[in-house]
This record gives C-alpha cells, sequence and structure tokens, in this order.
C-alpha cells in the first residue's frame, strides 16, 4: 500500500470505515495504513535500545498505566518491561534530547501484526511517537489492538506553545500539569508562564519578598514549585518560559517596591480589569540595578534559554506626567515614550545577555537596533510578524490564536503562521518560528480553566504541528471531541466541570434541559463580555451561563457537520438528528421558563431562549422544506438573513450559535446564488 | 415556635414541604425553623467580633467564594467584610480554638429575615457554623435565601476522623486537600494519615532518607508538603494525626534500613497485598535508637499531641524464626509474641512521651499495664473498645467504618460507638471519644478515591455527629445526594469521576446503557474481591465495572425509598419510577450484550447482565401484582426468596442489588408473614 499524502487522509477519513488511525491529532505528516492488527495481551512487552534520557523510561512507566487504565488489563513495567530487545513493542532513541528550541522531535512509529516499532533520533521524537500510539488504541468484541500502520512525523513549527496568564487569576500546580499533560498529548513543547501583572505578582522571589508577599494575595508558586514544574515539563519534552511583564502592566511590583514606579499610589494588587498605566520608573538607575538582582534570580531559576519580557500596552501616560523623566528624555535625546520603552529594552537585554538567556517580548517591542537573536511575539497582528521577518528577526505568532477571546476552533485553525499565498521568502519564512495559544486569565478560574483551553488548543497543535496543507475544518471538528474523551481519560475536566456548573446553576442533578440549551448557544467574541457587563474583577464567580457555554456550540457543531455533509452528498433527506435538535431549540424557551419559575440564576437567559426557540422553528421549516425538494427565492433568503441577523444578537454575553447552520442551508436552497 | 427535639426532625422532614433546613447533614442538635427567611443579595454583608483566630477570616472569605459561585453574584470580601458591627451578618467568638482533642466546636445560629447571627465560644465552633450556612442556601425565582431558624449544636463525639491509606496507593497534596475541604463540609475533625506501610514509606525522612528515597517508589510527601497539609486541615479545624505502624507491615522501612528487620530479604517495597510477615526486631538495642531519632524527628514534625503506631497483624512469623529472638525473648522472660509486643511498644511509649506525645494504636497493642492516656483504635471488633473503656482507657471505633469494604451506607450509619442498649456505665461510655472511617487503599486510587470516600463518609460523620437518636435510615438516603451536590461544588470528583470511567469503559462518550447497569449493582463486599480475582497489585488498573459500581447502588436506593414509602403509605399504586427502573433493569441484558458486541471490556458484565435482567422482570411481576391487589402465598413468597438467592450470586466481583428491594415488597404481600 502506498504513503498517502496528508492533504488527502482527511477525505479519505470521512468516507472509510471508522479507525483510529483517522481520528490522530495532530495529524501526522505521513501515513501509511496496512492491513492487520497487533493485538494487544498479556504477551505485550516493551525494550528500549540505543542512549535516550531517562525521561523515556518515566514516559514509558507513564504509557503503561495508561494503557492499562483503558484497556482493563494489568501491564505491570516490572513484567513488561525487558532488558532485551526480544518483546512485541521496540523502542529506539539514538541520543538524549535537549529541551529546547529547534531540538529534533521526529519519530517513525510501525505498526504490524506482529510488532511496534517506535525509532526517534532524540527520546523527545520517542514521546511524541508514544503519544500517537496511544491515540491508536482500539477495540473489539474480542479484544484492544493497533491497526498496522506506517507513520512518519516531525513538526511544521519548532516552537508550539501555550501560554498561560497565572496572574489575573492563579492555578494551582496541579491544575498547571494538568495542561501540561494536555499539551504533550498534543505535541505542544512550550509552556509560557505570565508570571507578573496588574492583579499578582504569581512567583516567589527570594531576592525581593514583598513582590510576591504584597503583590500576590497569597496565591503564587514557590520556587520549589517552579522547578517541580519545569522538571515536569522537561519529562514531556516541553520547555518553560517565565514572562515577567515590564514597563508596563507592574502594579503588583510597586505594591512592595513603590521606589520602581513612575508615579505614587499602588497600595494593593489591582482586582478590576483593564490598562492601569502603572509603569516601571526608566529614568532612575534604581530601577536597573533592582532588575538586574531580579532578573538574575529568575533567569538562574529557569533553564529555558529564552525571557519573555513582556513589553506591551505601556500607554506611556505616567511617563508623560512625571518631569523628572520628561527630563530624562530630553537628557538621552529620546524623542518619543516608544525611544524610552527601546532604552529601557537596552538595558534589560544587557541584564539577560549577562546571564545567558535571550530576550523576548510583545511585539511592541520591535525595533531594528536590537540584536537578531531576540524573538518578537505578535499579538497586536501579524503584519508585525512579517516585517520582523523581514528585518531579519525570529517572531512567534499568537495574533488570532487569543483563545481568551471565546473564538471558534475554526477561527484558529485557519490561521495559519505562513499561510498560503504569503510573499515572504524561504529565508524569512525560516524566521517563523511558530505559535502560542494564549490563555489571559480575566474571565477564567479554577473550575474553567480546562473546559477554555480544551479543546479548541488541540486545534491549533494541529496547525503548528501538521502540514499547512491539513485545513479541512469540519474534519478538525469531527476529531475534536475524541481528542476530549483522550484529554479526560489522562485527568481533564474539560467535559465534567460543565455538568458540576450546571448542576450547581440548576440547584439540581437534572440538567438535560439546560445543557440542551447551553450546547446551542456562544460567549460573545473578543472583549466584548466586559463592554456588556462592566465590573468584571478577580472577586467576579464565574458560574453563569455564559461561563458555561463554549465557543464551539456542540449541538451546532453536529448539526453544521451533518448539514455540510448532507449538502456535499446531495442528499435531500436531512438526518433525522437535524430534526431532533430542531426540536429542542424550540423548546427552549418553555423549558427554562419552566426552570426559571424556581431559581433566579436561570432568569437572565430567558431571552436567549426565546431567540434559540424562534432559530430553531426556522430552521426547523427550512430543513422539512428542503426535505420536500422546495427551494427559496431570494426574496425568501433576504428575509430569512434578516431574521437570522435579529435573532442572533446577543443577551446576557450569549449568542445564539445555529444562525451560520441555517443560513448555509438556506443559501443552498437559493437557486442562482 | 418550639424547638424540635433532633428524633422528630427526620419525621418532620420527609413529610413537610422541601426546605434546605430539612436537608442538613450532620443533622444539629436542636434546630427550630421560624418564619420568613433572609434574602441573599447585594446589601449582604458580614462582621466579625470577639477574639477568633484568624483563620476564621480565611474561613469567611472561602465561604464568600462559594457564595459568589453558587449565587452568580459578587460578594466581594472588600466591600462585603466591614470593620463595625452594624451587618446583616455578624459573627461572635469568645476565643481563638485549639486544634485539639476535646476543644468546644459547639455554634448557635439564628436566621431572621432582617439578620443572621453567628456566635461561638472558639473560631472552630464558628466554622461549623459557616458550613451548616452553606448548606441552607436556598432559591426561587426572585432570588436566593435563608429560611428564618434558630439552630444549637455541638458534636456528640469530640473524635471523628477519617483515615486515609497514602501507602498501598499514594495521593497527591491536592487530593489529600480535597478530603479535607469536604470532612469540613460535614463537620469531621481528624485526618488520619496512615504514612508507612509494607508497600510504601509515603513521607520524607530527613534524618533518614532512605526510608522514603528507596521505600516509596517516588510517591511520598516532602515534609513542606505536609506542613502545608496541617496548616490546610488546621485552617479548618482538623487535626492531623500521622501514623507509623510498627513492628509489623514494614517491608518498606527494611529496603533501605535491612538492619531492622528480624528476618533478611526485603530488597524493594512490596506490590503484592495481604500481610506478608516483615516485622522489625525488637531485640535490637539499635531498632530503638534508630526509632528513638525517627520519631524525635516525627513528633516535631506533627503538632498533634497523638501519635499512632499501628501495631497490628503481626503474625510473629519471624520472630519465632529467628534465634537470637527467641534467645531474648526468654531471657527477658517474655512468654508470647503479644508480650514481646507490649516490651516494644512499652520502649515506644518512652519515646514518644520524651517527645511529649500520647500514643494510640490498633487494638492489637492493648495491655492492661499501658498508662491511661493511650488510646486504643478498635477495628477487630467493638468488644475491644468495650473491654478498653472498662479497664478505664480511651478508644476510638473504627471497626464497622472500614469504607474501604464496600459496605453500603446503612450498614456505616448503624454502627454506633455506644449504642443503645449499651451495658456500659457513664464513666465507662465517656471514655469512647469517637470513631473514624477507614479508607485502606489497596483497590482505590486517584480517580476512584472520591467516590469510594463520599457520600458514605458523610453518613458515619453524622453517626459521629448528631444525637444518637437521629437514625432513620430512609431519611439519611433521602438526604445523601444533597450531600454529593454541594461536595462536588467544593470541588470533589466523586460523581463526575464516574462519568469519565464510564466513557472510558464504554470506548464512547454515549453511556446511558452503562450507567443503568451500573447504577443497579454493587462491588462484593468485604475482602471478597482479592479471593474473586485474585492477584490485585499497586499495578492493578481499577478502571472496570466493579470500579465504578458503588456501595449504595443509587437506583436501587432510590427504588428502596419508593418502595418503602408506598408500604408505609399503604399506597396501592406503584410510582411510575418504580416500573421504569424494572424496565431498565430488564433491558440490561440485551444492552449489554449490543455493547459487548464491540468491546471486550464489557464482556465480564454479560453474566451480571443477565441477573440483572431476571431480576428486574421478577420485580415488575410484583409491582403488577401489587397493584392489582394480590397476594402472595408463603410458598410463592418462598420461591421468589430462592430466585432472589440464585440471582444475586457476585460474578465479576459485582452482584445485582435490588435483591433486598424485591424481597421487602413480596414479604409485604405475604399475608400472615
Amino acid at each position: 500500500m502506498k504513503t498517502i499524502p496528508t492533504l488527502l487522509i482527511s477525505i479519505l477519513i470521512s468516507t472509510s470505515a471508522f479507525s483510529q488511525i483517522n481520528t490522530l491529532m495532530p495529524v501526522p505528516a505521513s501515513v501509511t495504513p496496512q492491513t492487520g492488527k497487533f493485538n494487544l495481551n498479556s504477551t505485550f512487552s516493551v525494550s528500549v535500545s540505543g542512549n535516550p534520557d531517562p525521561r523515556l523510561t518515566k514516559a514509558i512507566h507513564r504509557f503503561l498505566k495508561r494503557l492499562s487504565k483503558k484497556t482493563t488489563l494489568t501491564f505491570d513495567p516490572d513484567t513488561v518491561i525487558k532488558s532485551n530487545e526480544n518483546t512485541t513493542f521496540t523502542l529506539s532513541v539514538d541520543r538524549p534530547g535537549l529541551v529546547r528550541l529547534g531540538e529534533d522531535e521526529s519519530y517513525a512509529l510501525s505498526i504490524s501484526p506482529s510488532a511496534i516499532s517506535l525509532s526517534a533520533p532524540t527520546d523527545l521524537g520517542a514521546l511524541h511517537g508514544l503519544e500517537t500510539l496511544y491515540q491508536l488504541i482500539e477495540r473489539d468484541g474480542s479484544g484492544f489492538f493497533f491497526r498496522s500502520v506506517q507513520i512518519k512525523d516531525q513538526p511544521r513549527f519548532p516552537w508550539r506553545g501555550l501560554m498561560l496568564d497565572v496572574c489575573r487569576h492563579f492555578f494551582k500546580v496541579e491544575t498547571v500539569k494538568r495542561q501540561l499533560d494536555a499539551m504533550a498529548l498534543v505535541k505542544l513543547n512550550v509552556l509560557h508562564l505570565h508570571l507578573s501583572e496588574d492583579q499578582g505578582f504569581s512567583i516567589e522571589s527570594k531576592t525581593f519578598p514583598k513582590l510576591h508577599e504584597l503583590g500576590s494575595n497569597g496565591n503564587y508558586f514557590t520556587q520549589d514549585q517552579i522547578r517541580d514544574i519545569i522538571a515536569y515539563a522537561a519529562d514531556r519534552g516541553i520547555r518553560v518560559m517565565p514572562e515577567f511583564d515590564i514597563p508596563g502592566h507592574t502594579t503588583s511590583w510597586m505594591t512592595g517596591y513603590p521606589e520602581l514606579a513612575s508615579a505614587p499610589g499602588f497600595i494593593k494588587p489591582e482586582k478590576r480589569f483593564g490598562i492601569f498605566g502603572s509603569t516601571m520608573n526608566p529614568a532612575k538607575p534604581e530601577t536597573y540595578t533592582f532588575l538586574d538582582q531580579f532578573f538574575a534570580e529568575m533567569c538562574a531559576l529557569f533553564p529555558d534559554e529564552y525571557m519573555h519580557i513582556g513589553g506591551d500596552e505601556n500607554n506611556g501616560e505616567q511617563w508623560d506626567a512625571n518631569q523628572e523623566i520628561q527630563k530624562f528624555k530630553s537628557e538621552n535625546n529620546l524623542k518619543t515614550n516608544h525611544d524610552l520603552q527601546a532604552y529601557f529594552n537596552l538595558k534589560i537585554l544587557d541584564i539577560l545577555t549577562k546571564n545567558g538567556k535571550k530576550m523576548m517580548g510583545w511585539d511592541e517591542i520591535y525595533q531594528p537596533t536590537l540584536p537578531k537573536n531576540i524573538v518578537i511575539h505578535s499579538w497586536r497582528g501579524r503584519d508585525y510578524m512579517d516585517d520582523a521577518a523581514k528585518a531579519g528577526f525570529q517572531s512567534v505568532l499568537s495574533n488570532g490564536f487569543y483563545i481568551d477571546l471565546f473564538h471558534s476552533a475554526a477561527e484558529h485553525y485557519q490561521n495559519d503562521p505562513i499561510p498560503t499565498g504569503t510573499k515572504l521568502t524561504d529565508d524569512e519564512k525560516s524566521r517563523i518560528l511558530g505559535g502560542e495559544a494564549t490563555q489571559w486569565a480575566e474571565l477564567v478560574d479554577e473550575e474553567t480553566l480546562d473546559m477554555r483551553i480544551w479543546p479548541r488548543t488541540a486545534a491549533i497543535a494541529e496547525r503548528l504541528w501538521s502540514s499547512g496543507s491539513v485545513i479541512n475544518v469540519d474534519d478538525m471538528y469531527r476529531r475534536l471531541p475524541e481528542i476530549s474523551l483522550r484529554l479526560e481519560e489522562i485527568g481533564l475536566n474539560l467535559v465534567t466541570n460543565r455538568d458540576v456548573m450546571m448542576r450547581r446553576l440548576a440547584g439540581s442533578d437534572t440538567i438535560s434541559d439546560l445543557r440542551n440549551f447551553l450546547n446551542a448557544v456562544e460567549p460573545q467574541e473578543g472583549y466584548k463580555r466586559h463592554s456588556i457587563k462592566p465590573g468584571y474583577t478577580t472577586f467576579s464567580p464565574f458560574s453563569r451561563g455564559v461561563d458555561i457555554a463554549l465557543s464551539d456550540a456542540p449541538d451546532v457543531i453536529s448539526a453544521s457537520l451533518l448539514v455540510n455533509s448532507m449538502i456535499k452528498s446531495g442528499n435531500r433527506n436531512p438526518d433525522k438528528k437535524l430534526f431532533e435538535l430542531a426540536e429542542i431549540w424550540i423548546s427552549s424557551k418553555k423549558k427554562l421558563t419552566r426552570m426559571a419559575e424556581n431559581n433566579i440564576a436561570i432568569k437572565e437567559l430567558l431571552p436567549v431562549s426565546n431567540q434559540v426557540s424562534e432559530l430553531g422553528r426556522l430552521f426547523k421549516s427550512l430543513l422539512e422544506k428542503y426535505k420536500s425538494g422546495k427551494t427559496l427565492t431570494k426574496q425568501e433568503l433576504q428575509k430569512i438573513e434578516a431574521e437570522v441577523k435579529l435573532r442572533t444578537k446577543p443577551v446576557a454575553e450569549l449568542e445564539p450559535a445555529m444562525g451560520s447552520v441555517i443560513l448555509t442551508l438556506a443559501k443552498k436552497m437559493t437557486p442562482g446564488r
């Protein structure tokens, strides 16, 4: 059988019989299905040859534990792992992998009926291969097995990250470790920890203890905990890059060390959200003395070669208002605040360089005079990245990967760091290192974090790992629920915490009506929630309907896949599931009204439930017309478009999600469009 | 309105309209419902007067956070907590509570339409009052509120514990903290950590580092983590008592320090379960030198005044086989191994006393010559406790509270440390301090721990806190699901992890058939699982049907409550829910057979599903006969009893749970019985 180009896999997938091979995420570089299968039973044995880092043995132990749980069979490492190579599963690794940018992460996995072999230049590649193998477990009535297949795989981009803001809301060590487990499952390799903010200084400093003592409300990682996180990440082939955001976003620094400030008045960490203007004073030598000692401590604590200095959203107001700083600017011939920040950045660069680190910062730090080994982190727009690439700078894309803004997985999935048709040269392209999903933490807490990051970040992981030709959105949505199941198997609460929250909101363990409603609506995108409901703070409870709703309303995704497939195939008979969904949506208003009679917390959802009901009626009538072979006139289509527009207006920070499905079907039913 | 004796509350509960007051668990000592309600809205404010420990402020912060989550309203401590007493919720505490045995834990809670007041001699009582208040939150269509009520409350027993074995399986710090949160919710006050076992030495020793380095497989608490757990517990009014089980159950000690052993041959921690005979050598002075240093370290680490030395299940085989020990026995005129262990215990007692600790041990340590301040921990039978009480010793009951053995909540609930009709004098009774639920960890892991401990331990907590007259089993079962909801609101996964496990076992997110089946069966009780399926080790996966089944099959509990209430009321028309359950049970075989066609992991459940189907048919026919007013002859009853006996035989470590419900109904339908 010949190798199938990845482009074709997703097409093959939707037509062939079910196989776990067709659910892999991220899609490997090359997949060649073969005939037969490897049966997983008590004869399963594992050996490792070559020269891997000891982390591989730990990974095999974890793999065996997962395998045991999944199959209900006992795979005892003491007996399964053999010292000779006469085993059914052999791993071969050339050398220990280094957990740093650009390390070889490739692997080759071969499954035949008699044997599994996994080979990789480094154990980092072998870790990826183990995750692929875990995703491939299947079962039937006789046993568990892996289908025969040849996989050759390596990442498209070397920098595949998740940024976690642990300051607007703090997250426990175990919560961070869960994200690392999930990242490993989808082959991400950078955890970027945003460790200081106006709202909190979330790491212990032994040099300047008032930073965490007065700046964190008691919520910070000890240095032991940070070392624990770094070791846990390294065991999974994941770098941990810290960010200390300066000179802006620094209220929490000033609480303990007001002498750093450009203006007085910071008595405690901020609890509101927004841009507050708190900015370090770049005109005082003491600022650099402080930062010199501070970064010496943090550069020693974090082994990664990159240090992220933030640098975003300095509005300059405090600098403008400070006479001393104005004087400093003119004395040093710094015309603009951007010039002043550039001066500041160069001083920081010296400090980092002295400590053996390379500098990274949000795209505001970009200036042509910086050395070429810094990395520009593009968040305001992809132009900043392309400009940096042209000027010879490396960059990482987060613009378009802001998962805190409630956009759909599809939008993130289509956000290619190097899109088809780019004008960049190969040389320039090579400086685009990859991307990072960014989970800013204004509207998320311990309870909702997993469901906010996942599964959408799996789609981003595929964008960053797989070939640029893997672009079928419907196929991504088909595989995403499979990844959610794998994620919950390894401990993530992305599915279960929604149930917990629905039971609390309903005040009952009967939640099917509430679930049906919340699976049909989505939170408002972008920063709109803050303007619709001003006053969010670090004390706001994230336990309302909008906090349970997902950015990809699950039932609407199901409907969309069914409608798209129906249209594509020319089938005139809509799947009965579509009619069921329409009826469920129609009943929303009645069901929620009944719930709200005894539950004030449901009341705010009633207007949206009314919209959902109306759109359900519209959808049902369209399905019936489609089934009976009727078409729409352009005027009818316009009327439908107007109604959808009217009915998808947001209420309670929520909006009905089925508008686009209705429009897809309506347009298909309108000849001459 | 006059005070209702607690005996009557549960009767009142089942007849009156729903009120959270009737769901409280544990039932308070005195509850006087009043008219009206306190509306919870943005005017809510809190103040504290008196002289509490600072832990109370932290508890109020946690309370406000829970309240915010539950109501979706923001209760910002910065604005809700006032420094003056002009607030709607006032707390008054006389003095800081000491987290130690016998401290005053009483409180009085008064809710009127205009104000809530909580007063207590110590902040420990106030913590209990806050938990009661949290359980009392209600809602309707207009808002959230607390019903007016007067509650006066204090515990029946001063020692209300949960023992957690962290050695057969290790549990993370966060997992232990979750148990502490849950314990606080139901007013338990002792966490007993079983820290050393054949299978693992689960705590860092700085004096003898090979204990944890070689004895733990890497799974141990650092001393910093232990201090963190102790502080977390103390913030919730909970003592942490360590247990180091000696001289038996000590394989993990010998791995690093073989010189302690009575026989050679312990090269690594045990992974099987059972009694392995590894025993310390009581004849060597070096053993006591070691333990002197070891306990000095651990007595300093743990602030509690009690140190538990285990002492159980020393089978004496190693002592008998060791010539040196035999010689020592005869030289010291120690006739039996029990005498030798008594000698050993007295040496340990000296060490503990020197370090300011009182000694506790399993009932094997009992000997009349011990000083009267030691505590006997009864596990082999309640007789040991009564004997100890008569001889002047204090004791704690765990016999009957072995929650690891899969008994029903009802059985534990009816296990009163001082049962009605006891022959003990008041003086003897006063030496019975309370009890401890014991979660031994052979057949439990991180994933299943919460659902194994909870909600059953809430029933035990009520037994230990509430009056001995609170004994209505059906009423306990009515309230237990409410407590489960409260527990999951504060972070426990007792409900959700069952879903996760069912999805993994089903290999699908469609689990209603599997759930229906698993909600009707129960794991085999006692130690039977080990004999039915020999070979369980620390590597066994707990992901099978038996691991998802609960000791109180939820659907059978529902059926039982409905049948009991139907019989009591004389209603001839069975609730339609009963017929629905019968149909669900009847369909079990068909549904599971279909699942097993594509899923080997389901196959072992088919014989049990057949039994469930047959019993469902029997139940349905009985319901129909009952409805039509038919009776059974004694012969028919005997036939039914025989069939139930046949059909409840265990398979795959599981048994159908509806046998007793069927028999209850059948007996009721048989005149002259």
